[in-house]
């Protein structure tokens, strides 16, 4: 078989790369730090939108769209976003060109500078806070749960196509509410949300916890993660949500009336995942062969390849197969039969593992006189040949079981990569050798996490929800610590 | 009945601003030019978008996803195409700001200049292209056919919400091919699609027809356009499709080897539709009362609103209609039974009105004891008190039936309004007295097309697909013209 890629031990990151170009999911663009998403890339995160979007109104709420330009003025109104988010973005300045005068294309017109710059949007805390002051006046205005589709700008340095560009895609989750535990209780719902669609759709196991103080979203009280395990044992935050307290209520001065007809500040989250989760992906369940795609995100589950000599064996296995294909299109399975005649079987076999469809049929004449079928998993790489009759309903089955094996493939690798550690000694050699996730006392300062990071580039991922009450030392310090927190280090 | 709006007789656009902030559509924001769209107005843009994207991979387009932002010598290399778009454009000069050192929130970085400025896409073809360029090699790489759903940003001087915004949300087909005869054809099939959704989607009539050399789009050899009428008369382009030849391969160099082995230039065409749509949408139906949607676009087809006097009446009339509900939602359409206790039933009927709701439904304790239900229309505003028994089938059909009645009353204020006119002072008249559509003789130049836009505001909306050849005299100039054109004030 052709092998298209970097092997991931030779090279994991460079595998990473290979991978997203010759798979076909994006490439690099003439605009630094920006990537060009082709439409295979697209298509598998259409199908995570078209997910998502549904789980997001199952629970209540709905889209709308706000400006993609903010005025600047906005960011310095909340004290801890202006820190996290103003900084490198791209700011607009003017509003024309004109033709050069001396004949060198187009150049910026010096009399349309804008009196006041825009920034084109980071995230959009500043200008819907500012949006929802006209929303809300009274209880009854409340709880408002929007959500918005966009695109964002954060000017990355080093940037790599999905996990870190200037320009990605995301949803943002907005909501406004009455009350403090309404809006910890939104917070940690839509947290929720994120974990069930990554374990389930993306069959990618994920930590849910708390951020510690330092890697909280700017201007937030609490962000709650889900870490997943990338296959070279980093972590990489996949989704969070951030009970944002009263601070852009504040800021932005949105008060309600209460039904006692007081006045009060309202209560706010947000929460958002992007096309990172891409990365997440490709990085969880792929191979040196390609793409392994979970079934349920797949934009073709079933690829068919034919093998004939001549037209007229192609037309014998076409009407053989004819009916399996309608009855799984009927049961909601996309399936191709890939009768091109430009490409040989062999280099088809190898296209489609790269792709990673998760199951791929062939059907050769013998088969035709046997009445059966290869049927070929992109996951395990096995195949086994079996009888036509009856092969949809195998087929079906076939996509639910690759779904959760790959789930718990995933799960294996990772809990062989957790590892408690009480000596910071023990956890920096671990860390360099055995890699993935650790679990380590800490004492909760900034300041011993700020030293391992700086000593070891692990970062506190986060202070997992299901860490049980145990009373440990700190594993750098040893001061006292109630609960293991989630080490590593991460994309 | 409440009324909410200004009437369409009184001030047509001022209803028209009304009726988009009122109904919960849209509003202005803080960003010059730039709307919110509201939840009640993305949820049915979302129902365009999903209709459209439908239709789009029905034609075998798929989705991609390319930057925001442009570099601004890309502008220069069409030589059309930079004069109409890349001058009242968003410019992007700087990636950084800084914490202003007299203390005045943040400040511009003057170090953090851009090398080359960039441009916040206005259209995407030269960003796109200049992507095509490392796609296309040999002729069995085409057609290249990708649409993407993007915000693109044009610095309009005077705006109006859904008409003429600065940022906006669209789609943009950008496709590539072999042949002059394929690209065309693909031109022509996308007008159709946009067509025919306008027509039996949004139940708005169209004319379909070209552009004129001074209408067609920057870089464009042909522009096909939709041409709908509003309720005052005035013309809209709702959607427009492009056979841009090889202008933008040749401006990036994008060439095929073609099957003989020869180097030949890819031809292309682009076309979009936009949030537009939903300016067209509300000014073909809407009345004094408020929104008219079509059911085939509402969010919301049927609300029930139950008339009691008790919670224990209130309980009746739910369980007694449960049943409805259950039929209609398996039927696939969306009801709300709306039971809130903070406003009167009258309130929430001049509320469905205003939100266009197709069909809303009333049931009241006496209803009960006669097992009826009152069925409210929203395009005739007619009510009939009707059997309980067997009303799901009833109401399929009415949502129906509303559709082709709102087309069918859009096409008959049509018809009303289009005038053949011969001679220019009669045309002038008409325009004043009349207004609407007038088929006339034109010579073909755009000398006299310019003088009948500055002496009428009148514009050549375009030569229809279906005008007749039919030897004429143009109305102006008196030279021969061998068909009508389509002439009309316009948005």
């Amino acid at each position: 078989m052709a092998k298209f890629l970097t092997s991931r031990e030779e090279n994991y990151s460079q595998w990473y790369n290979d991978l997203v170009v010759k798979a076909g999911l994006a490439e690099n663009s003439a605009v630094r730090g920006c990537m060009v998403i082709k439409p295979y890339g697209y298509a598998i995160w259409e199908k995570m939108q078209h997910q998502l979007d549904q789980m997001f109104k199952d629970t209540g709420h709905c889209n709308a769209y706000f400006p993609l330009l903010i005025p600047k003025s906005f960011f310095s109104k909340e004290a801890d976003h202006v820190e996290g988010f103003a900084k490198e973005c791209a700011v607009v300045t003017h509003y024309r060109l004109k033709n050069d005068p001396n004949g060198g294309g187009v150049v910026v017109d010096p009399a349309a500078k804008l009196e006041e710059e825009y920034i084109i949007r980071p995230t959009s805390e500043t200008i819907i806070w500012n949006t929802y002051k006209n929303w809300i006046q009274s209880y009854r205005d409340l709880p408002i749960l929007c959500n918005q589709w966009a695109n964002v700008m954060r000017w990355e340095m080093r940037t790599r196509m999905f996990l870190r560009t200037a320009e990605f895609l995301w949803q943002e989750g907005h909501t406004a509410h009455a009350t403090k535990e309404e809006a910890i209780e939104e917070a940690n719902k839509m947290i929720r949300v994120y974990a069930e669609f990554a374990e389930k759709w993306m069959a990618m196991p994920v930590i849910m916890g708390h951020k510690s103080e330092t890697e909280r979203f700017a201007g937030a009280l609490d962000t709650l993660t889900i870490e997943a395990m990338m296959q070279d044992g980093k972590a990489l935050q996949a989704g969070t949500s951030h009970f944002l307290g009263q601070n852009f209520a504040k800021a932005f001065d949105v008060q309600y009336t209460t039904k006692e007809g007081k006045q009060e500040y309202v209560w706010a989250t947000s929460w958002g995942v992007s096309t990172r989760l891409m990365g997440a992906l490709i990085m969880s369940h792929s191979d040196d062969n390609g793409l392994v795609l979970p079934p349920k995100l797949a934009p073709l589950q079933v690829a068919i390849v034919p093998i004939y000599k001549s037209m007229e064996g192609l037309e014998r296995i076409r009407q053989a197969i004819s009916g399996v294909i309608e009855k799984l299109r009927k049961a909601g399975i996309t399936v191709q039969f890939d009768d091109r005649d430009t490409q040989k079987p062999g280099w088809k076999f190898a296209d489609y593992e790269l792709k990673g469809v998760p199951v791929r049929l062939a059907m050769g004449e013998r088969d035709l006189e046997n009445g059966t079928i290869e049927v070929a998993r992109r996951d395990t790489l096995t195949k086994e040949t079996l009888p036509l009759e009856g092969i949809e309903l195998h087929i079906e089955q076939l996509l639910d079981e690759i779904q959760e094996n790959i789930y718990k493939l995933a799960l294996e690798r990772r809990s062989k990569r957790i590892t408690k550690v009480d000596s910071y000694e023990e956890f920096k050699t671990l860390l360099d050798t055995k890699g993935g996730f650790f679990l380590c006392h800490w004492d909760g300062t900034p300041e011993t996490e700020e030293l391992i990071k700086n000593e070891t580039k692990a970062t506190i991922r986060c202070i997992p929800f299901d860490a049980p009450e145990e009373e440990g030392k700190c594993m750098v310090t040893g001061k006292p610590s109630h609960r293991r927190v989630l080490i590593a280090r991460a994309y």
